[in-house]
């Protein structure tokens, strides 16, 4: 096995209890997966409700501290999102709830899931998709130093299109920064599922010649597409500029060669002994 | 406005509270959102753990009772997890402890979220994307009847691949019913989230002349693609099937069109009086 750097503590809400997935604790295999996904579900408990709230939100992690760290080292994430009002006031509440002890802020879970194939087999019960699956657990707490949100909504700008910040009017005027509501969170730990590779049917069905020549068995790729882009209303560029039609064109070449190479790549069994979960 | 139809009841923690997009509580348009993605994260609270769980899971709104049911009708939503166990046993214990009550079962959360386009605009700030997210709120319990359970399982495998389920061996065997586990969740309330439509930006910004030249603004669709099936191993079938062409086929097409849609037409701006959500 290679080396992989870094890995979360296994906690007994982080551990990975299936069999037939890759589990991984890798911090550079979690935070690539959260960094590449364009949405992230964040979950959190509020009072009153048996139910968790589930918001989707834009992510990133980083570093403020040090800038120049990659995504196997130690890193928060930093969240923008839509509906912030309520995760912002409850985090603010817990943080002052609990100064001084050591993890102050809103627990919450943060998924992030990327669909790479539909796995086609014998059975409908060894039906199932090449995936890639992050979870992070940790403390979120607002940003409130200028310099650090600053730097945060360039993080998450850029990741939404590679190297549009500076190209868009900066920096933030008062107002937006003051509108602007940014959520670092310290995490605890995280895990990773990743299930790659083709259909892997029973022993009894893969004899059944009648049924082998009758059903097809494979994988469908899957992957985002990123289409042309489409000028606005007030647009007065007469084409999209180099940089951003070089993000669509590379981005759309890796996320087709990373459903591909999901699909013909061997799968990685790893049996446990357990296997009552 | 059209008629919508059926609304889930607006609950406090079920209420949509942000201005710029659209909140739906239509049954229609929430279980649609649900059944057309390939992967829901499924959250739920569990004890000694300060954060909720998260769980990627497939599932497909449903009635067992009333299998002719529309999407707009009042349905269940039947759950089959990779990982499953905890869920499970957290479930059935749930519906033990408070046998008689009117809820039973494990109260969960689920989302489903659908990433239409990159709204680029003149400002970071203004920066977005057209998205439609659906959130439901409802009790689970494990099916356990094995008429259902077959029902379910069909339902299931035609929503990876529209009409899968008879073109591969069925009926499952006794081993294959037994390791089943189906989820069925008694949806409690639920709410969509839907922004479409090209950037907008602030009036003094669009008075820039410099910054008009300058910064190109519009929509970049995003979209899932299907790739070109892949046969596995032991397929034997020289070409795929025509249902497994024709639903590729179609996927792709709706799916780009979805996106272009979402990108050209014009945003529904809902604004409320209170805007400190």
């Amino acid at each position: 096995m290679p080396f992989e750097g870094l890995q979360y503590p296994t906690k007994p809400y982080s551990k990975v209890n299936r069999y037939d997935v890759r589990a991984s604790y890798a911090l550079r295999t979690i935070h690539e997966l959260v960094n590449t996904s364009p949405i992230l579900q964040v979950s959190f408990t509020i009072p009153d409700s048996p139910f968790p709230m589930m918001l989707p939100m834009i992510g990133q992690m980083g570093s403020f501290a040090r800038p120049s760290s990659d995504t196997g080292d130690v890193l928060e994430l930093y969240l923008h999102g839509y509906v912030s009002s309520r995760i912002i006031n409850l985090s603010r509440k817990e943080s002052s709830d609990k100064a001084g002890e050591e993890a102050t802020g809103l627990p919450i879970t943060i998924g992030a899931s990327h669909v790479d194939g539909l796995v086609l087999s014998l059975t409908p019960n060894s039906h199932s998709y090449n995936y890639r699956s992050a979870v992070l657990f940790g403390h979120a707490e607002l940003v409130t130093d200028n310099e650090e949100r600053l730097w945060a909504m360039e993080l998450i700008t850029n990741s939404v299109v590679r190297d549009r910040y500076r190209h868009t009017r900066v920096p933030p005027n008062n107002a937006e920064m003051q509108s602007t509501s940014i959520l670092r969170v310290k995490i605890a730990s995280g895990s990773a599922k990743i299930r790659s590779g083709m259909p892997s049917d029973e022993k009894a069905d893969l004899e059944d010649e009648a049924l082998l020549d009758r059903v097809w068995t494979g994988v469908v790729p899957v992957h985002y597409t990123f289409g042309e882009p489409i000028p606005g209303p007030y647009n007065r560029l007469d084409k999209p500029p180099a940089y951003l039609d070089e993000f669509v064109r590379d981005s759309n070449q890796d996320a087709k060669d990373i459903a591909i190479e999901a699909a013909i790549k061997a799968m990685k069994l790893k049996p446990k002994a357990n296997l009552e979960d």
